[in-house]
């Protein structure tokens, strides 16, 4: 192995899909795709999502103080790219995926009936960083299909068929693959390794 | 699809999982594994990672501002979980993993020299959340093996062989599995669903 130095970029992976629902101010439903995001604090539950100013999705999380992130399954690999790729200025993107946008129970945001699950957040925090602003949602509900529930009654990555994004270095969309060892269990084994060095 | 009501929940899928470089104040090299965070601001090149207070992790990044993420491979599931279950108060984690602690030429941070790549971050913003505290490091420096990087000379997740974390609803480590398509283009062929409804 040869160890070089590379230019600083935004090059981290695996990313989650988040799809990001938005009401405007008129009450129109929105659809984005993140990738720059994810669960950020534990108590009270939390969501980091970025986004820039120039989305429509900025706007609505900032006028709403709420928005949900929907975690798309492998059926919808297209209609994640699609939402990502349009913007909602010009774009109906619930009626153009035939995604059916549905008010969340718990906050002033829709989130997509048929995506295997959806965290319903209220905007708790923002802070501008850069080209992005962070903002942090705590999760007050949580819509879930039934069937994707695993035996801890959470949403389990199996049943989801979750997808993820590669990131910069490969710009595709994966499956999720073989398990690999159970979390909080497989460094057990390492005491093994202690006399190496 | 029956769809319902959970409780609050940090679910979300997939992962990255980050290992995380730190000197103590007595120069003394650190490295945890966490679950929430990536990259959060494109411009400055930024990534976040949320701690709590307990971990030593939080301490170091405070007192040297800087730290440094490595990306672990597929054959590091076991120290990659270990250096999550113990603490760098009792352990030093790096003698223990046979891992190879290398200054960063960029920040004071160590990193990993195995990883197939780490980034170099400096300290920008932190805010507290609640039980965890979102620390925004900008992105100063990445270190890569050269074999891993892709066309478009970043680190290629199918060439880093990286992990996922399955998160709550799973608690497993998972490979990447198949491509499914190409991002800001597998959605352009859903104009033919647009009549749909």
């Amino acid at each position: 192995m040869r160890r070089i130095a590379i230019a600083p970029a935004t090059v981290l992976h695996p990313h989650a899909v988040m799809l990001i629902g938005t009401y405007g101010p008129d009450g129109r439903p929105n659809l984005m795709n993140a990738a720059w995001g994810g669960i950020c604090c534990s108590d009270p539950p939390c969501v980091a999502v970025s986004l820039r100013e120039a989305t429509l999705t900025y706007h609505n999380i900032l006028s709403a103080g709420a928005f949900t992130i929907g975690i798309p399954s492998r059926k919808h690999v297209e209609v994640a790219d699609f939402v990502g790729i349009v913007s909602g200025r010009d774009h109906d993107k619930f009626l153009e995926t035939g995604l059916t946008p549905v008010k969340s129970e718990k906050v002033s945001a829709p989130l997509a009936a048929e995506l295997p699950f959806s965290l319903e957040c209220r905007l708790l925090q923002h802070h501008q960083l850069g080209s992005h602003t962070i903002f942090i949602g705590e999760i007050v509900g949580i819509q879930a299909d039934e069937d994707v529930l695993g035996p801890r009654g959470l949403p389990d990555i199996e049943k989801t068929q979750a997808i993820l994004w590669g990131g910069l270095g490969s710009h595709h969309y994966f499956a999720v693959g073989e398990k690999l060892g159970a979390a909080f269990s497989a460094g057990r084994n390492l005491r093994s390794l202690q006399p190496r060095r």
